[in-house]
Protein backbone atom coordinates (compact mmCIF):
# COMPACT_ATOMS: atom_id res chain seq x y z
CA UNK A 1 0.00 0.00 0.00
CA UNK A 2 1.37 2.98 -1.18
CA UNK A 3 1.44 6.34 0.92
CA UNK A 4 -1.03 7.98 -1.05
CA UNK A 5 -3.15 5.03 -0.83
CA UNK A 6 -3.59 5.25 2.57
CA UNK A 7 -4.42 9.22 3.25
CA UNK A 8 -7.54 8.68 0.55
CA UNK A 9 -7.95 5.77 3.02
CA UNK A 10 -8.32 8.14 5.88
CA UNK A 11 -9.48 10.79 4.15
CA UNK A 12 -12.46 8.51 3.12
CA UNK A 13 -13.19 6.99 6.88
CA UNK A 14 -12.18 10.13 8.55
CA UNK A 15 -9.94 7.80 11.23
CA UNK A 16 -6.44 7.00 11.65
CA UNK A 17 -7.07 4.71 14.32
CA UNK A 18 -5.20 1.14 14.03
CA UNK A 19 -6.25 -1.41 16.19
CA UNK A 20 -3.96 -3.38 17.73
CA UNK A 21 -4.44 -7.28 17.68
CA UNK A 22 -2.52 -8.30 20.81
CA UNK A 23 -4.92 -11.32 21.14
CA UNK A 24 -4.72 -13.70 24.16
CA UNK A 25 -6.52 -17.00 24.88
CA UNK A 26 -7.66 -19.79 22.66
CA UNK A 27 -9.52 -19.86 19.27
CA UNK A 28 -7.02 -16.38 18.50
CA UNK A 29 -8.39 -16.38 14.74
CA UNK A 30 -12.18 -16.35 15.50
CA UNK A 31 -11.79 -13.72 17.73
CA UNK A 32 -9.62 -11.88 15.67
CA UNK A 33 -12.41 -12.10 12.92
CA UNK A 34 -14.95 -11.03 14.69
CA UNK A 35 -13.01 -8.10 15.86
CA UNK A 36 -11.81 -7.18 12.29
CA UNK A 37 -15.69 -7.38 11.15
CA UNK A 38 -16.85 -5.16 13.99
CA UNK A 39 -13.73 -2.11 13.72
CA UNK A 40 -13.08 -1.93 9.90
CA UNK A 41 -15.27 1.13 9.12
CA UNK A 42 -13.44 2.73 11.81
CA UNK A 43 -9.61 1.87 11.04
CA UNK A 44 -7.33 1.91 8.69
CA UNK A 45 -4.66 -0.59 9.93
CA UNK A 46 -4.60 -3.72 11.74
CA UNK A 47 -1.51 -4.35 13.64
CA UNK A 48 -1.01 -7.79 15.31
CA UNK A 49 1.69 -7.88 17.97
CA UNK A 50 3.72 -10.94 17.23
CA UNK A 51 4.34 -11.80 20.91
CA UNK A 52 1.19 -12.93 21.20
CA UNK A 53 2.31 -14.92 18.14
CA UNK A 54 5.27 -16.48 18.78
CA UNK A 55 4.45 -20.11 18.50
CA UNK A 56 1.14 -19.58 16.82
CA UNK A 57 2.07 -18.25 13.06
CA UNK A 58 -0.95 -20.57 11.76
CA UNK A 59 -3.40 -17.54 13.79
CA UNK A 60 -1.67 -14.75 12.83
CA UNK A 61 -0.72 -15.73 9.14
CA UNK A 62 -4.95 -16.54 8.99
CA UNK A 63 -6.11 -13.32 10.84
CA UNK A 64 -3.82 -11.68 8.01
CA UNK A 65 -4.92 -13.45 5.29
CA UNK A 66 -8.78 -12.68 6.18
CA UNK A 67 -8.04 -9.24 6.45
CA UNK A 68 -6.42 -9.58 2.89
CA UNK A 69 -9.50 -11.28 1.37
CA UNK A 70 -11.99 -9.20 3.02
CA UNK A 71 -10.90 -5.92 3.77
CA UNK A 72 -8.33 -5.41 1.22
CA UNK A 73 -8.09 -1.45 2.26
CA UNK A 74 -6.61 -2.08 5.28
CA UNK A 75 -3.07 -1.63 6.13
CA UNK A 76 -1.96 -4.69 7.60
CA UNK A 77 1.23 -3.86 10.34
CA UNK A 78 3.23 -6.95 11.59
CA UNK A 79 4.15 -5.50 15.04
CA UNK A 80 7.55 -7.82 15.12
CA UNK A 81 10.21 -5.51 16.39
CA UNK A 82 12.34 -7.85 14.63
CA UNK A 83 16.26 -6.77 13.20
CA UNK A 84 19.18 -8.57 12.67
CA UNK A 85 22.74 -8.84 10.05
CA UNK A 86 21.64 -8.23 6.79
CA UNK A 87 21.14 -11.79 5.25
CA UNK A 88 19.30 -12.96 8.18
CA UNK A 89 17.20 -9.56 8.38
CA UNK A 90 16.06 -10.92 4.70
CA UNK A 91 14.74 -13.81 6.36
CA UNK A 92 12.73 -12.28 8.66
CA UNK A 93 11.54 -9.79 5.52
CA UNK A 94 10.82 -12.40 3.10
CA UNK A 95 8.42 -14.18 5.73
CA UNK A 96 6.62 -11.43 6.81
CA UNK A 97 5.94 -9.95 2.96
CA UNK A 98 4.50 -12.90 2.45
CA UNK A 99 1.25 -11.91 5.31
CA UNK A 100 1.35 -8.06 5.87
CA UNK A 101 2.26 -4.95 4.42
CA UNK A 102 4.31 -3.38 7.37
CA UNK A 103 6.79 -4.54 9.53
CA UNK A 104 8.00 -3.09 12.84
CA UNK A 105 11.84 -3.12 12.98
CA UNK A 106 14.44 -2.37 16.14
CA UNK A 107 17.29 -0.36 15.11
CA UNK A 108 20.09 -1.01 17.55
CA UNK A 109 22.07 -2.96 14.93
CA UNK A 110 21.54 -0.29 12.36
CA UNK A 111 21.19 0.35 8.62
CA UNK A 112 21.76 -3.63 7.41
CA UNK A 113 19.38 -4.71 9.73
CA UNK A 114 16.71 -2.56 8.36
CA UNK A 115 17.15 -2.22 4.47
CA UNK A 116 15.76 -5.99 4.17
CA UNK A 117 12.39 -4.80 5.29
CA UNK A 118 12.66 -1.64 2.90
CA UNK A 119 13.19 -4.25 0.10
CA UNK A 120 10.24 -6.59 0.80
CA UNK A 121 7.76 -5.25 2.67
CA UNK A 122 5.60 -1.88 1.72
CA UNK A 123 7.04 -0.34 4.95
CA UNK A 124 9.51 -0.56 7.24
CA UNK A 125 8.65 1.09 10.63
CA UNK A 126 11.31 1.68 12.65
CA UNK A 127 11.19 2.37 16.85
CA UNK A 128 12.33 5.66 17.57
CA UNK A 129 10.46 7.02 20.86
CA UNK A 130 8.64 4.46 22.40
CA UNK A 131 6.17 4.78 24.94
CA UNK A 132 7.07 2.45 28.14
CA UNK A 133 8.42 3.88 30.65
CA UNK A 134 12.30 2.66 30.18
CA UNK A 135 12.93 4.10 26.96
CA UNK A 136 14.88 6.64 28.94
CA UNK A 137 17.41 4.12 29.42
CA UNK A 138 18.98 4.39 25.97
CA UNK A 139 16.70 6.39 23.66
CA UNK A 140 17.10 9.30 25.20
CA UNK A 141 20.31 9.81 25.94
CA UNK A 142 21.98 12.81 24.86
CA UNK A 143 25.08 12.09 22.42
CA UNK A 144 28.36 13.85 22.66
CA UNK A 145 26.81 15.93 19.15
CA UNK A 146 24.03 17.36 21.99
CA UNK A 147 21.26 15.06 19.86
CA UNK A 148 19.28 12.76 21.68
CA UNK A 149 19.56 9.15 20.66
CA UNK A 150 16.22 8.93 19.03
CA UNK A 151 17.38 11.92 16.93
CA UNK A 152 19.58 10.57 15.63
CA UNK A 153 18.21 7.39 14.92
CA UNK A 154 15.30 9.48 12.86
CA UNK A 155 18.04 11.38 11.17
CA UNK A 156 20.24 8.43 10.38
CA UNK A 157 16.99 5.75 9.73
CA UNK A 158 15.20 8.38 7.20
CA UNK A 159 18.34 8.11 5.24
CA UNK A 160 17.24 4.46 4.11
CA UNK A 161 14.43 5.24 2.57
CA UNK A 162 12.03 7.86 2.29
CA UNK A 163 8.44 8.84 3.54
CA UNK A 164 7.06 6.88 0.91
CA UNK A 165 8.29 3.43 2.71
CA UNK A 166 9.38 4.52 6.24
CA UNK A 167 7.55 4.87 9.08
CA UNK A 168 8.40 5.71 12.38
CA UNK A 169 7.16 4.63 15.93
CA UNK A 170 6.49 7.18 19.05
CA UNK A 171 4.74 6.63 21.72
CA UNK A 172 1.56 9.15 22.20
CA UNK A 173 2.91 9.31 26.08
CA UNK A 174 5.21 11.68 24.35
CA UNK A 175 2.78 14.24 22.65
CA UNK A 176 4.83 16.84 22.92
CA UNK A 177 8.34 15.76 21.92
CA UNK A 178 6.00 15.31 18.36
CA UNK A 179 6.90 18.96 17.66
CA UNK A 180 10.06 18.02 18.12
CA UNK A 181 10.53 14.48 15.68
CA UNK A 182 8.46 16.19 13.11
CA UNK A 183 11.71 19.13 12.71
CA UNK A 184 13.14 15.84 11.43
CA UNK A 185 11.05 14.27 9.54
CA UNK A 186 7.92 16.30 8.53
CA UNK A 187 6.63 13.98 5.78
CA UNK A 188 6.25 10.51 7.66
CA UNK A 189 3.98 8.45 8.92
CA UNK A 190 4.23 7.98 12.51
CA UNK A 191 2.74 4.87 14.47
CA UNK A 192 1.84 6.13 17.52
CA UNK A 193 1.23 3.61 20.38
CA UNK A 194 0.10 4.11 24.38
CA UNK A 195 -3.32 6.38 23.53
CA UNK A 196 -5.50 4.96 26.45
CA UNK A 197 -4.40 2.45 28.77
CA UNK A 198 -0.59 3.98 28.81
CA UNK A 199 -1.94 7.90 29.18
CA UNK A 200 -1.31 9.30 25.89
CA UNK A 201 -3.47 12.14 24.84
CA UNK A 202 -5.37 11.59 21.30
CA UNK A 203 -5.72 15.44 21.03
CA UNK A 204 -2.03 16.11 21.56
CA UNK A 205 -0.78 13.70 19.29
CA UNK A 206 -3.09 15.22 16.61
CA UNK A 207 -2.11 18.84 17.69
CA UNK A 208 1.68 18.23 17.52
CA UNK A 209 2.11 15.23 14.89
CA UNK A 210 -0.16 15.82 12.68
CA UNK A 211 0.89 16.77 8.97
CA UNK A 212 -0.95 17.87 5.42
CA UNK A 213 -1.52 14.16 5.08
CA UNK A 214 -2.46 13.52 7.79
CA UNK A 215 1.39 11.29 8.86
CA UNK A 216 -0.12 9.40 11.75
CA UNK A 217 -1.32 5.75 13.09
CA UNK A 218 -2.60 5.68 16.28
CA UNK A 219 -2.96 2.86 17.80
CA UNK A 220 -5.11 1.08 20.41
CA UNK A 221 -4.62 -2.28 21.35
CA UNK A 222 -6.78 -3.88 24.67
CA UNK A 223 -9.00 -0.62 24.76
CA UNK A 224 -10.75 -1.72 21.72
CA UNK A 225 -10.39 -5.38 21.04
CA UNK A 226 -11.40 -5.87 24.80
CA UNK A 227 -13.61 -3.34 25.11
CA UNK A 228 -17.94 -4.71 26.46
CA UNK A 229 -18.06 -2.99 22.89
CA UNK A 230 -15.37 -3.05 20.13
CA UNK A 231 -17.56 -1.46 17.44
CA UNK A 232 -18.58 1.33 19.30
CA UNK A 233 -15.52 2.03 21.12
CA UNK A 234 -13.41 1.91 17.63
CA UNK A 235 -16.29 4.34 16.43
CA UNK A 236 -15.82 6.77 18.95
CA UNK A 237 -12.10 7.00 18.54
CA UNK A 238 -12.34 7.46 15.18
CA UNK A 239 -15.55 10.16 15.81
CA UNK A 240 -12.59 11.98 17.43
CA UNK A 241 -10.26 11.87 15.20
CA UNK A 242 -12.09 12.99 12.35
CA UNK A 243 -12.92 15.95 14.62
CA UNK A 244 -9.10 16.34 15.11
CA UNK A 245 -8.51 15.89 11.58
CA UNK A 246 -10.96 18.78 11.21
CA UNK A 247 -8.50 21.03 13.74
CA UNK A 248 -5.53 20.07 12.82
CA UNK A 249 -4.75 18.33 9.26
CA UNK A 250 -2.62 21.17 7.19
CA UNK B 1 21.09 -24.29 33.12
CA UNK B 2 23.49 -21.95 35.72
CA UNK B 3 26.39 -20.66 35.06
CA UNK B 4 29.08 -23.55 37.12
CA UNK B 5 26.76 -25.99 34.72
CA UNK B 6 28.11 -24.60 32.02
CA UNK B 7 31.01 -23.91 32.88
CA UNK B 8 31.75 -27.91 33.82
CA UNK B 9 30.85 -28.55 30.58
CA UNK B 10 32.82 -26.19 28.65
CA UNK B 11 36.01 -27.98 31.04
CA UNK B 12 34.63 -31.44 29.99
CA UNK B 13 34.63 -30.81 26.52
CA UNK B 14 37.33 -28.49 26.27
CA UNK B 15 35.12 -26.74 23.90
CA UNK B 16 33.40 -22.76 23.98
CA UNK B 17 31.35 -23.31 20.50
CA UNK B 18 28.18 -22.77 20.19
CA UNK B 19 26.50 -23.98 16.72
CA UNK B 20 24.29 -22.00 15.32
CA UNK B 21 21.24 -23.87 13.40
CA UNK B 22 21.20 -21.17 10.69
CA UNK B 23 19.18 -24.22 8.55
CA UNK B 24 17.11 -23.28 5.14
CA UNK B 25 15.64 -25.71 3.24
CA UNK B 26 12.88 -28.17 3.49
CA UNK B 27 13.03 -30.84 5.95
CA UNK B 28 15.04 -29.00 8.85
CA UNK B 29 14.73 -30.87 11.46
CA UNK B 30 16.14 -33.85 9.51
CA UNK B 31 18.81 -31.90 8.48
CA UNK B 32 19.02 -30.34 12.45
CA UNK B 33 19.57 -33.64 13.93
CA UNK B 34 22.00 -34.88 11.62
CA UNK B 35 23.80 -31.64 12.61
CA UNK B 36 22.91 -31.83 16.51
CA UNK B 37 24.22 -35.83 16.39
CA UNK B 38 27.19 -34.99 14.46
CA UNK B 39 28.76 -32.10 16.46
CA UNK B 40 27.31 -32.69 20.21
CA UNK B 41 30.37 -33.85 21.26
CA UNK B 42 32.39 -30.82 20.58
CA UNK B 43 30.09 -27.79 21.59
CA UNK B 44 28.20 -26.86 24.46
CA UNK B 45 25.48 -24.80 23.36
CA UNK B 46 23.03 -24.72 20.02
CA UNK B 47 21.43 -21.61 18.71
CA UNK B 48 18.60 -21.32 16.05
CA UNK B 49 18.89 -17.89 14.74
CA UNK B 50 15.00 -17.16 14.44
CA UNK B 51 14.48 -15.64 11.10
CA UNK B 52 15.42 -18.86 9.81
CA UNK B 53 12.36 -20.46 11.84
CA UNK B 54 10.20 -17.18 11.14
CA UNK B 55 6.19 -19.52 10.52
CA UNK B 56 8.40 -22.46 10.90
CA UNK B 57 7.87 -22.66 14.94
CA UNK B 58 7.22 -26.35 14.65
CA UNK B 59 10.57 -27.18 13.41
CA UNK B 60 12.40 -24.94 15.56
CA UNK B 61 10.37 -26.71 18.62
CA UNK B 62 10.74 -29.95 17.37
CA UNK B 63 14.97 -28.86 17.12
CA UNK B 64 14.64 -27.95 20.96
CA UNK B 65 13.08 -30.55 22.01
CA UNK B 66 15.50 -32.88 20.20
CA UNK B 67 18.62 -31.38 21.97
CA UNK B 68 16.58 -31.41 25.59
CA UNK B 69 15.98 -35.15 25.04
CA UNK B 70 19.14 -36.37 23.60
CA UNK B 71 21.58 -33.96 24.75
CA UNK B 72 20.45 -32.54 28.10
CA UNK B 73 23.88 -31.04 28.86
CA UNK B 74 23.27 -28.50 25.83
CA UNK B 75 22.79 -25.22 26.09
CA UNK B 76 19.90 -23.86 23.71
CA UNK B 77 19.64 -20.01 22.70
CA UNK B 78 17.00 -19.21 20.58
CA UNK B 79 18.37 -16.22 18.72
CA UNK B 80 15.41 -13.74 18.49
CA UNK B 81 16.64 -10.99 19.12
CA UNK B 82 13.77 -9.93 20.76
CA UNK B 83 11.84 -6.75 23.09
CA UNK B 84 8.81 -4.81 23.45
CA UNK B 85 6.96 -3.28 26.18
CA UNK B 86 7.29 -4.88 29.28
CA UNK B 87 3.86 -6.86 29.58
CA UNK B 88 4.35 -7.80 25.43
CA UNK B 89 7.79 -9.04 26.15
CA UNK B 90 6.28 -11.29 28.67
CA UNK B 91 4.47 -12.81 25.78
CA UNK B 92 7.88 -13.92 24.13
CA UNK B 93 9.38 -15.00 27.22
CA UNK B 94 7.02 -17.50 28.00
CA UNK B 95 6.77 -18.85 24.69
CA UNK B 96 10.39 -19.31 24.64
CA UNK B 97 10.93 -20.58 28.50
CA UNK B 98 8.71 -23.54 26.97
CA UNK B 99 11.79 -24.40 24.44
CA UNK B 100 14.64 -22.89 24.97
CA UNK B 101 17.66 -21.87 28.09
CA UNK B 102 18.57 -18.25 26.77
CA UNK B 103 16.96 -15.90 24.60
CA UNK B 104 18.69 -12.93 22.84
CA UNK B 105 17.28 -9.70 23.34
CA UNK B 106 17.61 -5.77 21.77
CA UNK B 107 18.24 -3.25 24.59
CA UNK B 108 17.02 -0.22 22.26
CA UNK B 109 14.00 0.05 24.54
CA UNK B 110 15.46 -0.39 27.99
CA UNK B 111 15.16 -2.75 31.30
CA UNK B 112 11.58 -3.15 31.40
CA UNK B 113 11.59 -4.84 27.70
CA UNK B 114 14.67 -7.50 29.19
CA UNK B 115 13.40 -7.94 32.62
CA UNK B 116 10.45 -10.39 31.75
CA UNK B 117 13.20 -12.76 29.89
CA UNK B 118 15.31 -12.55 33.19
CA UNK B 119 11.98 -13.84 35.04
CA UNK B 120 11.33 -16.98 32.80
CA UNK B 121 14.48 -18.40 31.41
CA UNK B 122 17.61 -19.37 32.31
CA UNK B 123 19.53 -16.32 30.55
CA UNK B 124 18.64 -12.98 28.42
CA UNK B 125 21.56 -11.96 26.26
CA UNK B 126 21.69 -8.82 25.47
CA UNK B 127 22.98 -6.95 22.00
CA UNK B 128 26.09 -5.32 22.87
CA UNK B 129 28.40 -4.36 19.91
CA UNK B 130 26.84 -7.13 17.09
CA UNK B 131 29.39 -7.78 14.41
CA UNK B 132 27.72 -6.32 11.41
CA UNK B 133 29.25 -3.65 9.80
CA UNK B 134 26.40 -1.08 10.32
CA UNK B 135 26.82 -1.59 13.93
CA UNK B 136 28.59 1.62 13.78
CA UNK B 137 25.34 3.65 12.58
CA UNK B 138 23.98 3.69 16.92
CA UNK B 139 26.11 0.98 18.67
CA UNK B 140 29.88 3.15 18.52
CA UNK B 141 27.91 6.48 19.08
CA UNK B 142 30.19 8.53 21.28
CA UNK B 143 27.49 9.67 24.44
CA UNK B 144 27.36 13.01 25.94
CA UNK B 145 29.53 11.13 28.87
CA UNK B 146 31.84 10.08 26.88
CA UNK B 147 30.89 6.70 26.48
CA UNK B 148 30.06 4.90 23.80
CA UNK B 149 26.36 3.72 23.68
CA UNK B 150 27.31 -0.15 23.75
CA UNK B 151 29.69 0.65 26.61
CA UNK B 152 26.27 2.05 28.25
CA UNK B 153 24.12 -0.81 27.17
CA UNK B 154 26.64 -3.25 29.11
CA UNK B 155 26.89 -0.83 32.52
CA UNK B 156 23.12 0.01 31.86
CA UNK B 157 21.71 -3.64 31.64
CA UNK B 158 24.31 -5.41 34.10
CA UNK B 159 22.34 -3.70 37.03
CA UNK B 160 19.47 -5.59 35.81
CA UNK B 161 20.20 -8.99 36.47
CA UNK B 162 23.66 -10.56 37.36
CA UNK B 163 26.38 -13.07 35.44
CA UNK B 164 24.32 -15.52 36.22
CA UNK B 165 20.97 -14.91 34.28
CA UNK B 166 22.80 -12.39 31.68
CA UNK B 167 25.10 -12.82 28.92
CA UNK B 168 26.02 -10.36 26.21
CA UNK B 169 26.34 -10.37 22.18
CA UNK B 170 29.52 -9.04 21.09
CA UNK B 171 31.04 -9.50 18.01
CA UNK B 172 34.43 -11.35 17.01
CA UNK B 173 34.87 -8.79 14.13
CA UNK B 174 35.75 -6.66 17.28
CA UNK B 175 38.14 -8.71 19.48
CA UNK B 176 40.28 -5.45 20.72
CA UNK B 177 37.16 -4.47 21.99
CA UNK B 178 36.78 -7.25 24.17
CA UNK B 179 39.63 -6.22 26.45
CA UNK B 180 36.99 -2.73 26.96
CA UNK B 181 34.21 -5.04 27.50
CA UNK B 182 35.80 -7.32 30.03
CA UNK B 183 36.56 -3.89 32.09
CA UNK B 184 32.56 -3.19 32.72
CA UNK B 185 31.68 -6.87 32.90
CA UNK B 186 34.42 -8.81 34.17
CA UNK B 187 32.36 -12.40 34.97
CA UNK B 188 29.34 -12.38 32.57
CA UNK B 189 29.53 -14.91 29.69
CA UNK B 190 29.69 -13.51 26.24
CA UNK B 191 28.03 -15.15 22.96
CA UNK B 192 30.50 -14.40 19.92
CA UNK B 193 29.41 -14.49 16.89
CA UNK B 194 31.55 -13.66 13.38
CA UNK B 195 34.28 -15.90 13.86
CA UNK B 196 34.91 -17.57 10.25
CA UNK B 197 32.61 -16.05 7.76
CA UNK B 198 32.76 -12.79 9.01
CA UNK B 199 36.41 -12.35 9.48
CA UNK B 200 36.78 -12.29 13.35
CA UNK B 201 39.74 -14.23 14.79
CA UNK B 202 39.41 -17.01 16.95
CA UNK B 203 42.51 -16.37 18.88
CA UNK B 204 42.07 -13.10 19.46
CA UNK B 205 38.75 -13.51 20.82
CA UNK B 206 40.24 -15.88 23.59
CA UNK B 207 43.37 -13.56 24.51
CA UNK B 208 40.94 -10.38 25.59
CA UNK B 209 38.11 -12.04 25.85
CA UNK B 210 38.31 -15.34 28.32
CA UNK B 211 37.93 -15.00 32.05
CA UNK B 212 38.32 -17.57 34.92
CA UNK B 213 35.24 -19.27 33.91
CA UNK B 214 35.88 -19.01 30.45
CA UNK B 215 32.96 -16.69 29.80
CA UNK B 216 32.94 -17.25 26.01
CA UNK B 217 30.60 -19.40 23.57
CA UNK B 218 31.66 -18.56 20.60
CA UNK B 219 29.04 -19.02 17.40
CA UNK B 220 29.74 -20.78 14.57
CA UNK B 221 26.86 -21.02 12.37
CA UNK B 222 27.06 -21.57 7.99
CA UNK B 223 30.86 -22.92 8.90
CA UNK B 224 30.15 -26.02 10.78
CA UNK B 225 26.62 -26.59 9.20
CA UNK B 226 27.30 -26.29 6.00
CA UNK B 227 30.76 -27.80 5.67
CA UNK B 228 31.56 -30.94 3.73
CA UNK B 229 32.06 -32.38 6.79
CA UNK B 230 30.20 -31.08 10.05
CA UNK B 231 32.14 -33.07 12.41
CA UNK B 232 35.30 -32.47 11.12
CA UNK B 233 34.82 -28.57 11.53
CA UNK B 234 33.39 -28.84 15.10
CA UNK B 235 35.76 -30.86 16.30
CA UNK B 236 38.46 -28.66 14.38
CA UNK B 237 37.05 -25.60 16.23
CA UNK B 238 37.08 -27.16 19.49
CA UNK B 239 40.68 -29.10 19.19
CA UNK B 240 41.20 -24.80 18.59
CA UNK B 241 39.47 -23.77 21.64
CA UNK B 242 40.49 -26.62 23.96
CA UNK B 243 44.59 -24.95 23.02
CA UNK B 244 43.31 -21.67 23.74
CA UNK B 245 42.35 -22.53 27.34
CA UNK B 246 44.80 -24.24 28.08
CA UNK B 247 46.55 -20.61 27.48
CA UNK B 248 43.83 -17.76 28.56
CA UNK B 249 41.94 -19.52 30.80
CA UNK B 250 42.79 -17.42 33.50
Amino acid sequence: MTKAQLFEQILRKRSFLCVGLDTVGDDVFEFNKRIIDATHQYAVAYKPNLAFYEGRWEEFGRTCAYIRENHPEMLIIADAKRGDIGNTSEMYARAFARVADAVTVAPYMGRDSVEPFLSHVDWAVVLALTSNPSADDFETLRLESGEFLWQRVLETAKTWGSADNMMFVVGATRAETLEEVRKIVPDHFLLVPGVGAQGGSLEDVAKYGMNGECGLLVNSSRGVIYASDPAAEARSLAEQMGALMDRFLK
